[in-house]
């Protein structure tokens, strides 16, 4: 588990895998590495560090495995990667990974449209993956992250029964953390505060991280929801990087640099240095050259009165 | 007064003042017109529709008193305008807006530097507009927006009993109505539920409209924190414009159309139809060609789940 009793929110930051693995361009593995050890430098404590699919569906994912080996070397640093199946796993796992998410649509239409797999066989992969974690691997950690939950562009509206049913089966299966995406930038503040209330209502400290999209610039306005309700983990990619960026202008991901502005600002520590993160900028750009960055705290920068969260302030 | 028990929160749109006065063009009286009747066809009820300062210093105002009396000819809405001292508010008053708003910088050295005034000098300002008000034009409402309230680009930090101690003199003074603006986008969330909580506090019903820039990208998120605390007014500007843009793609004022998103996802009723409101934009383009315009909506369009907020859903 995470050492991070000095700070408020985890920050896990996305970008080396939802980022990277949205853009056709790859970015050189020498680079990569420098980015993550940017980030990590800027204080950031998770990294999710790539995704463990064939090289031939995402061949910028290729090299998950000599990137993991690399966070591993970085000192405090919670290196996570994303697996869509057992193959992956099992990968993941021998590459040395603290936690790997499996991404599960609660829409089975957005399921079967993605992965082409039924609930049914999502489920077999997930105790399959469990069961290895738990004979070879058991300090291993596994997330489910529960995708569509906020409303899918196929199904539209997801039940949130659906959502929790989910949630409670993947915590009965033997998963460490069931976190909650809203894949196409439909979630609203309500809805957020009414979901990871009914998730840790449901499942307990199994209830894990929020993963928002900023597609209809609602991003921060549901951190603020999901903090109050008491989620202490949010993703977020350098730049708004990656998510699903609708038109241009628009950034997928929320922006890692303004979230940290936010939090801090509220008084929540999240052991990131600003002026350093906005700095690891630079590898992004030297390895995806013409990729659009987002984020307001890069070009503003902080306000005349910031300062950073107090212990108790 | 108003009459809007059919909406949760009052949007009071404030492009045609505080945005067109940030561009240099002038936008021709007739498609201000036409803008104004768009947006209050949209359901918009309440409009900033100028402000009457010298045309010297600001040719952009110049039709100020045309476009009230054209707001006026239209059905349901409220037609206020901003207002810096006596003599704007003696015409504002005979042009026949529904309410005047006067800007009032808590930080002297902002008061100084933007209208070479000393707080004293102000008040005298607001004294005699309460009494002008008072004698003559009895049902005009007077707001006082207080600017740097969340701290200032020269003050830097602007300590919030100064906030509080002005908002109780603007109160003491006569005025209707005070609002707090975050004039250069430091406001964060925990600071906007204190203020605005302490501004109820202090001054009753008196407490009023939350104007916050984005210009940190911060907006949505304090209008989360401003309504958990009861505001019910939230100024905005269509795509964005006006406010303290700081950078290339950083709107100043927060975005109507997805401000209207936010909160009717959230279940709050505004009155304005996404649509309609979108297809407002068309005027603006027309009589500012080539100003950007900003907001996620206009391109990512509504959610597949969306849908209008219910009378007590």
């Amino acid at each position: 588990m995470h050492n991070n009793n000095d700070i408020d929110i985890l920050i896990s930051e996305v970008g080396p895998r939802d980022g990277l693995q949205s853009v056709k361009a790859t970015m050189p593995t020498e680079l990569k590495r420098q980015w993550i050890s940017a980030l990590a430098g800027a204080g950031l404590r998770e990294i999710e560090i790539g995704s463990f699919v064939s090289p031939k569906l995402l061949p910028q994912m290729a090299d998950a495995a000599q990137l993991v080996a690399h966070g591993r070397s970085l000192p405090g640093l919670f290196v996570t990667a994303l697996v869509p199946n057992l193959r992956g796993a099992q990968a993941a796992f021998e590459a040395g990974v603290h936690k790997i998410t499996m991404p599960i649509s609660v829409s089975e239409p957005h399921s079967l449209s993605n992965i082409r797999k039924t609930h049914a066989q999502v489920f077999e992969e997930v105790r399959s993956v469990v069961a290895l974690r738990n004979t070879q691997f058991p300090h291993i950690q596994i997330e489910a992250g529960l995708s569509t939950v906020f409303g899918c562009t196929i199904q539209g509206e997801v039940p949130e029964d659906d959502v929790i049913r989910m949630a409670v089966t993947m915590a009965e299966m033997g998963v460490d953390e069931v976190g909650l995406a809203d894949t196409v930038g439909y979630a609203n503040p309500t809805q957020v505060r009414r979901l990871f209330t009914r998730l840790r209502d449901s499942v307990g400290t199994v209830a894990g991280s929020a993963h928002f999209h900023n597609t209809r610039g609602q991003g921060l306005a549901n951190v603020v929801a999901a903090i109050e309700v008491g989620v202490t983990t949010i993703d977020a990619s350098q730049g708004g990087i990656g998510g699903c960026p609708y038109a241009p202008g628009a950034s997928g991901n929320i922006v890692t640099e303004d979230l940290v502005y936010l939090l801090e600002s509220m008084g929540l520590r999240t052991g990131v240095d600003i002026e350093r993160l906005v700095a690891a900028r630079e590898w992004l750009q030297r390895g995806l050259p013409g990729e659009p960055l987002y984020g307001f705290i890069p070009d503003a920068g902080v306000g005349k009165n910031f300062h950073y969260a107090k212990k108790d302030a």
